[in-house]
């Protein structure tokens, strides 16, 4: 039987290559060709587990099973955090499905499949086309990054007159900054020191704020939305007196603790704290034309596709100095 | 100068009568007799204040002020936590002048008028005309504590078809359980112990959890709201499994100190937290002719407006015993 290479995690967190076998494809499977992957800061998560790791593939379609209806041989396309859905409850038949109480995510399903390989096994239904305009290796990180901060600004209706806080300057935090510029939004960007200030300007942002150290915040407008993409839980007694009345803070950064957030400002202020994960499909597609469309792209390091390029970029996004998202090509 | 009777706080927390002058009128200034006024969870906070207390105030119009525009002699009228805003800023002008930056909120301006006393000036901007059939003593408790949860349930567009909960059968949840019951939803009662439960049925309830002792929750139908009336802090960790996704909470219940829920179900599910305070006047006038319509009213225990009433009736909302709002009547 044929066979396709993976990667995957171990129970001492070290990154192993396996074979996945290439199964005969039924229904509407497709069978890629990985061309990059992006590393997320959920692979470091579950480099303990014995499974493939990677979740912003990009790949050329190598066949297709028997009832694919839109894809061919040779298309681009990307996959993402979502393997499948049911397809008939409430959240799947309102485009939502991303929150389906059957969803299969990563880590929870076709754990022999991945985006750290040489080739993938996925649903159709499940892939993106990459439009013309965005590399292999650009489109990665928006596979599951991109996502992630565009559903958030997109799907909770950010207007273009808004102000837009991004806190944080990493793999999620500067596609944000990017986003939210294009979408017409004033940008401020928080940060902990003006060690990315320039960076972040480039990329869009109309204001920087550092944090460390200060006793209050100035701004010159106050934010009508924040987007929280760093892991270090934020001051919101330093914060909350810099956000607009009824303002949406957004947590995309999965810890295991409690969000927390003082009760009278958020009620005073008709604060609101909306919850997601990354995008549903209608919108996962809105966000590869856009970024298309205005150039958006990720600040990339790229590592080979091997143990050893894993093993190296996970470390590097471990220790804070990734400039902004490893994308792993293979060779 | 003519002046009329005030019940105000004190360092100690005991109440005491005083008298407020009575002002000529001017702009839109309306002077008031009291009727009626409802007892808050509030104005315990403030009783160790010298300030006239409360806010849920009902009464008869007796003169107005050249520049009144809507209101005239014995119209009954109703006011709240609000007593004014500046007009011509975003949350104004948009209807949402209860997050106004230079609202004036109860303690917070007038500290010689409220609504515990026989009389009251307030600006005819800020009173809300009682609809036919709602007595002046029902009307009272609907000031504060029912434009409090019929805003949480119509700004924030609950549907018809929603499973909502309410968290604590007191002076708001007694009221949430009716207005939602008449908006159509199928309402989930969520209380300590079993004590209320035929009295929530009774208002509209649908079904009824009793929490106490719980290791686990059991719902017909998962929550899409919830509103959170009670002061004691709900244990998320059994609450979340029986939410919907993509559900929304609104604390209710002002509290020092920090809103506590778990990061992983908050993403994962997309859930959402709504703060929010009193209703706007729109949305005020709206809960009234609903309340009229429905012959939707609180449950009431009378006290003289004496300050032996109040004093009374303090001791009893703070021991948990009323059933389920008082309301102070001048003898």
């Amino acid at each position: 039987m044929p066979s396709f290479t993976v990667f995957k995690g171990s129970k001492d967190g070290s990154i192993h290559e396996s074979k996945t076998e290439k199964p005969e494809l039924h229904g509407d499977q497709v069978f890629l060709k990985i061309t990059a992957s992006g590393l997320c800061g959920t692979d470091l998560h579950y480099r303990n587990q014995d499974m493939v790791l990677g979740h912003e593939g990009v790949g050329v379609v190598e066949s297709t099973g028997p009832e694919c209806k839109y894809l061919k041989k040779g298309d681009r396309v990307g996959w993402g955090y979502e393997h499948d859905s049911c397809g008939h409850c409430r959240e799947c038949l309102t485009g939502n499905e991303t929150y389906c109480p059957e969803r299969a995510m990563y880590a929870m399903a076709d754990l022999d499949q991945g985006s750290f390989g040489t080739g993938a096994v996925w649903r159709e239904a499940f892939l993106f086309r990459i439009p013309d305009g965005l590399s292999d290796e650009a489109a990665a990180p928006l596979q599951c990054g991109g996502a992630t901060v565009f559903n958030a600004l997109h799907t909770y209706r950010t207007d273009p007159t808004e102000t837009v806080g991004i806190m944080g300057v990493g793999g999620l935090g500067h596609l944000a900054i990017q986003f939210a510029a294009k979408m017409g939004c004033r940008v401020v960007v928080l940060s902990g020191s003006d060690r990315k200030k320039d960076e972040a300007m480039k990329l869009g942002a109309h204001e920087f704020i550092a944090m460390k150290g200060a006793k209050e915040l100035k701004v010159s407008r106050p934010l009508d939305r924040l987007l929280v993409t760093t892991s270090a839980k934020p001051d919101w007694n330093l914060i909350a007196p810099i956000m607009a009345s009824r303002a949406t803070i957004h947590p995309l950064s999965v810890d295991e603790g409690n969000f927390e957030f003082p009760y009278m400002p958020m009620i005073l202020n008709g604060i609101n704290v909306q919850g997601s994960v990354v995008a549903a499909r209608a919108v996962h597609f809105r966000m590869l034309e856009f970024a298309a469309q205005h150039k958006i792209e990720p600040i990339i390091e790229k590592f080979p596709m091997t143990v050893k390029g894993i093993t190296d970029a996970m470390e590097k996004l471990n220790s804070g100095d990734m400039r902004y998202r490893a994308v792993l090509v293979p060779q």
